[in-house]
């Protein structure tokens, strides 16, 4: 089908350091489209078209627009918010479907990860299943890279590159004096450890981390702490990266263990994590009584745009404006991802149409084979994977040393 | 004095993310001087001297040494060592002595904070005592900004730069969900709030921190959550940053109470962890019932040199030269400094020399009046200061990706 009218955009989930940047790829697509008339985002994802909260991106200077591209966070705000099964309770589908009519909406992207992508091959399925003429498609994020079928996620190498160019500031910083030190950072990654192995590629700045932690492996804590002691009573040193979802032989999260605020949940029902490295350093300073230092590298993980990665930042403008191209050709039900051409070595990005149906709750898991049990290490086919993601530089725009976000209108549609 | 000899040049205290461009501003000038026969680094700062552990900078290469301006924390090695008074104990000082006279030292650099000058300060006057001569001239650094009598400290402005720029960066991932959420940010500096109020510099990103709270001013618990409340109820959200060294009307630091709090168990018997910030988060979210989030800046602050100010740099390599320069023109017994000149609203550096004597042990304090106590905030008059100081384009060298850190060979003298 072909079809001509209005487009909406929205981000959902958590936010990446280029999720923006998906967001300029497809407004800046769809304001240059002919079959989209009027190009609107959403505020606050789905629950922005629920609530009838539309920003008019018809108003907004084209220099702004492109700012988005070093603008981290979701600029026009995201949600947790979980669509019901339509053949059970349809009334947020007919809510669609009411402003999709109102506002002739013919074109929807949404960019997100597993639980989005849910949200988009719902809502796809809706319309056909109710005959309403619209092109859906799925644009990936998420830092975790855990979204299936697809090589890698928006969103993962800018935080990898934050996380292995901080763990390699930290190793000189944790190596300065010689009264000794171990020292124990916390990374992202519910389920996946594709953020907490990035810290090792630091080894490529002759900065090795000395154990790493995934959440792929069941953690004990007393085999822990002896692996530490051995090492620091070697070299008066020991750095140490973990996961913020290890978990025990018997599933329960370490972090629960930290904190009991580890018990709320979200409205997937997910856990909220934290606090695992400062346990752990405790732990580490009651077994050795050496000085330690727990670090959680937090939010900066995910939003540090000023050492975003250009592959990154390209890629996930691309996708956005692929994600537009594609619809206007009349498919619809699809998630646009890269792949990585096989039978070279070479990192040559390639893009790929994926089902929704395929990609919604399933998990790009991080491969076995590439974690070392023996040395609680990450093996270097990992590194010949992610390294090309966290190349080419970057100057992020600037004002008086400070980044110089985009300045959006932000106008809603009245 | 004219002399003729060997150098030695050490760094002391905490690390920073430019400590190593000023021992690139002394080494390359020391190996360009006619007057100076031979370039040691001493390992751990003056713990090495004593040791008789010094690094031959002869054999390094320029390049790689040259990369020493981007990489960050201390390179050779730092101390916390404090020396006695030499009327009382000389052991130290004749050890001193013995190896300035077994290598010919005639020139002696030391590059720190109020300690390391006080260390400077008392090697001069007990050479000065015993008729050595020799020409000790101290390099400032510290990221608390807190030397006594200068305009600021090499080290200050790239650590305000980071800690201005994640600021930024974190209030658009803190404001992404409409649901609501106080963030409560933890910066460094225990009696001086230079690095926290930096945070207020986000403004200038368009993204304005609500609540600063600097450790000149006592702290209440229950004040500052009916301060996050009120701030709350209008906005939905509350972004606070605080000093690590904020304490009550009593003068007990908060991060005790917190220190109390983690040696509390929970149900499991185990303990609760945390910093000030964690801890003012938890009891934001038992208060306010909200999401809440604390982040510890931690060690990133001090060596994230990939967000270092190109001004910080340039003038740490800069004081690092002109210590040599100031040393082998015959004078002794000083520290070199950047001054601001005055008259002009321009920023224009000057260097300036101090005398060792008058900056060892005494503070350079936040000036009061730029401390807004009815807002919670920060004068201007502090961004007019700043600034300037933050601003610049760095372009770090990188290989794949990661930063290229200098590779010195680091071999000891036998």
């Amino acid at each position: 089908m072909k079809l001509t009218g209005a487009c909406i955009f929205g981000q959902s989930g958590g936010p990446t350091s280029v999720i923006n940047s998906s967001a300029y790829g497809v407004i800046r697509a769809a304001l240059d489209a002919p079959e989209i008339t009027k190009v609107y985002c959403a505020a606050n994802g789905v629950k922005g078209i629920l609530e009838d909260r539309l920003y008019d991106m018809g108003v907004e200077s084209a220099d702004e627009l492109a700012l988005l591209q070093h603008t981290p966070s979701s600029i026009f705000g995201s949600c947790r918010y979980k669509l019901k099964d339509f053949t059970v309770d349809d009334t947020d589908y007919k809510r669609i479907l009411e402003i999709f009519k109102k506002y002739d909406v013919r074109y929807f992207f949404y960019n997100g990860g597993n639980d989005s992508m849910d949200t988009c091959d719902k809502v796809s399925r809706y319309m056909e299943s109710v005959g309403y003429e619209c092109c859906i498609i799925g644009v990936p994020k998420t830092i975790d890279n855990d979204l299936y079928g697809i090589d890698h996620c928006p969103g993962f190498a800018s935080a990898a590159r934050f996380i292995s160019t901080s763990v390699a500031e930290i190793y000189l910083d944790a190596h300065v004096y010689d009264t000794g030190m171990v020292t124990i950072i916390e990374a992202m990654g519910r389920n996946a450890g594709w953020l907490t192995a990035s810290a090792a590629l630091a080894r490529h700045a002759g900065t090795p981390v000395d154990l790493i932690y995934m959440p792929e492996r069941p953690f004990d804590v007393k085999e822990c702490m002896d692996a530490i002691e051995k090492i620091y009573a070697q070299k008066k040193s020991c750095l140490v990266v973990v996961s913020e979802g290890i978990m025990d032989k018997d599933g329960k999260f370490i972090a629960e263990y930290a904190s009991d605020a580890a018990s709320a949940t979200d409205s997937f029902g997910h856990k909220q994590m934290g606090g695992v490295a400062s346990y752990l350093a405790a732990e580490a300073k009651a077994r050795i009584g050496c000085k330690t230092r727990g670090i959680e590298l937090s939010l900066l993980q995910r939003c540090a745009a000023h050492c975003a990665s250009k592959v990154d930042i390209d890629e996930a403008v691309m996708l956005g404006k692929k994600a537009v191209e594609t619809a206007v050709s009349g498919i619809t039900g699809k998630m646009v991802a890269i792949v990585r051409k096989e039978g070279t070595t070479e990192y040559i990005p390639e893009i790929k149409l994926f089902p929704l149906t395929s990609v919604a709750n399933a998990e790009h898991k991080f491969p076995e084979e590439w974690i070392l049990d023996d040395v609680h290490g990450i093996s270097e086919e990992f590194d010949a994977y992610a390294l090309p993601l966290i190349d080419g530089d970057i100057d992020y725009p600037r004002e008086k040393g400070l980044p110089r976000f985009a300045r959006l209108k932000l106008e809603l549609v009245k």
